[in-house]
């Protein structure tokens, strides 16, 4: 018998069939002996139907009520799913967050989870019930209604997890694993069987959205194995744990590659202590997320700075940097919103010499130009001209061996 | 400054346009100096939808399970009437029922109000804040989660207008009072500026479903005045109190009618003690409510008893009572499914002698035949051929002076 937390995201339950489905599901879990959580997030649609209502009225709706609420979408469907259990037999119980003391700071619309009373499901368990838990929220010290911000079921389920030591986390979900790439780019791309959770962080935040990123990191301080797989198909998934001593890693995990990307650059500007502050303070002041930033050193005692935003963001940060090009006396701003970023992520890197030469001649066969490269431990990223992704993502992943059955 | 309790109806906050137009009315009754906490139910159609939800799946579904889905419908109105009034810049803060501590027993679906701790909104309150609560919903000893029944709402407001010693309880809704009669039959019926709540049980018990009928009881328990006004217009509606001793009464307050009653009898039951109970006992079993009841002595030791059920439980209780027939050794089993009730309803009537009989006098001078009749000590309700409704009412709203303006 082991204890098992599932979760279940929004399009798992986005009709009462597929509720169904899923209740099937649990049930096949708690018939083979298994103590199981389920945590669900709201149907699909539901959340963004909640928002426009509130956006209707006002723009900016206050953040306490907006979460009173969203969180309503998720305890409707730990009712649907519980009646449904019910229906076929189960011992079933739904809880909100708020009923199982998921405790959280007072950050509404981005709530972080400070701790879970577990006593209530650990006998609801103990008395042979499943028990259903309301995703993406949960319930401040002044027992206000918080919630967690998108995605955050998946860390619900994880801090559940946590708090029940259980033996795994199952992120029940619309793929069937985390794969070594996009498999609507390279036909080839294959499930990993396993991967670290550095791994799947480097993957989640560069568009491999799979998994929420703070629940990765939430699982990984706690180290609960979390397992990624369909909730349409059956399969073993993808399992995520910690990195094992004398656990035979490959080279490289896979290839995560984002599109959303715009790059931005600032030259010759005077190079002296500070000048990153001066430039970067006023984007993030505008609340513009920076991805990668690159600063070479140029002619003259003058540097140049690149850095990429979001897409979304070009317009607003090439105004905000013409701007500051005058205070910092810079020589011009350039910019280009047709770049694509592709990243190699893999554990193996670190100890295996030659990656980036490898990953570059790869590159470099197709004629593909690079324009800025960032390296981590674990990962390479580059960022190329928009038309080269496709053909770069399958030429990396043919280079590093990705196309052929993991052995 | 006075302590006001309002609530709105679904049809009143049935979209965020409605919805504006109460956050307006109740930062109105803010900005004159009051204390207002407001009481909402769900959106028109929510309630239904959630049940159709629930339905889709299981056609009895869990009733525990259920109260967690149907108590998300007032907790969306909370979030966007609070949302409403924030951005009209009141102060306020929704609480879900389980928040404000509205706590019931533990009958799912129907559960009764057993006290409220008012501690939270009496801080809110003293603070300056208007204090928005979902209706319908509390909360059992266990944390789990309860609703009232349909219009629990109305409850909700009198309990928290009780815990929170309110000046008024201002139900606020489609109509703009309690009426004499419904003007939909009588175009000349009034608008009853006070009415007692014994008046007001019997008015709304016998079809002018203006309030409900416990949230009456808890008022008339607890003395609050309850005021009924309309979401719309503006107007004093109808102030609803205990009876004061010197107060002018009216000899009759108005005329209830019920289309939806049928008529059983059985003929010729042989007379024994605790045939009542033979009879009525297997309908009640079957879950038939039994509205009036008469029973006349027949001839040789044999009685008739007639009885009156909902229209739609009309064949079930037939049948039921086809067979209760043979049992007692009755002589005869008759219904009637085309009849309605009328009943005059008045504090007045207890102190003014000759009610009845001027009653049954302007119906026999409309040549309408008395099929049945019961009386109480503030009405007397007669059933008569439904083809006969309409008229009976109007003869007898003009033979009591409800035509004329209230002097």
């Amino acid at each position: 018998m082991t204890r098992i937390v599932q979760k279940y995201g929004g399009s798992s339950v986005a009709t009462v069939e597929r509720i169904a489905h899923v209740a099937e599901r649990v049930k096949a879990s708690h018939d083979q002996g298994h103590q199981v959580v389920v945590v669900v997030s709201a149907m699909q649609g539901e959340t963004d139907r909640l928002l426009g209502l509130a956006k209707q009225i006002e723009r900016h709706p206050d953040p306490r009520e907006l979460d009173v609420l969203l969180a309503t979408g998720e305890q409707v469907t730990i009712a649907l799913l519980a009646i449904t259990l019910r229906k076929l037999g189960c011992p079933a119980r739904s809880y909100t967050g708020a009923q199982v003391h998921i405790l959280t700071d007072s950050a509404y619309n981005k709530a972080r989870i400070m701790g879970v009373d577990a006593h209530r499901i650990e006998a609801d368990l103990e008395a042979g019930r499943i028990v259903v838990v309301a995703g993406f929220q949960g319930v401040d010290e002044h027992g206000d209604i918080t919630t967690l911000g998108r995605g955050g079921s998946d860390t619900t389920a994880v801090a559940l997890a946590t708090a029940l030591k259980a033996g795994e986390c199952q992120i029940c979900t619309d793929v069937d694993g985390v794969y070594t790439t996009d498999p609507r780019v390279v036909g080839q791309a294959r499930r990993l069987a396993r991967l670290t959770y550095e791994e799947m962080l480097e993957m989640a935040s560069l568009g491999s959205k799979v998994l929420q990123i703070r629940s990765v990191e939430f699982a990984s301080k706690y180290n609960i194995p979390v397992r990624v797989l369909s909730s349409f198909t059956p399969g073993e998934g993808t399992l995520i744990t910690g990195e094992e001593e004398g656990m035979e890693q490959a080279h490289i995990a896979g290839i995560a590659f984002n599109r959303d990307e715009a790059k931005l650059t600032i030259l010759g500007v005077p190079d002296r202590p500070g000048v990153a502050y001066h430039i970067l303070g006023p984007i993030a002041d505008k609340g513009i997320e920076i991805d990668m930033i690159v600063q070479n050193v140029g002619q003259d005692g003058t540097t140049d700075f690149t850095f990429t935003v979001h897409r979304n963001d070009y317009d607003n940060a090439l105004s905000v940097l013409r701007h500051v090009a005058k205070d910092v006396q810079a020589r011009e701003v350039s910019g280009d919103e047709k770049i694509v970023k592709i990243s190699l992520v893999g554990v193996g890197m670190r100890s295996h010499a030659g990656i980036a030469s490898r990953m570059f001649e790869a590159l470099a066969k197709e004629g593909i130009n690079i324009r800025m490269i960032s390296t981590s431990e674990i990962k390479i990223s580059v960022v190329i001209d928009e038309k080269y992704l496709e053909l770069g993502v399958r030429a990396l992943h043919t280079a590093f061996d990705l196309d052929q059955p993991q052995g």
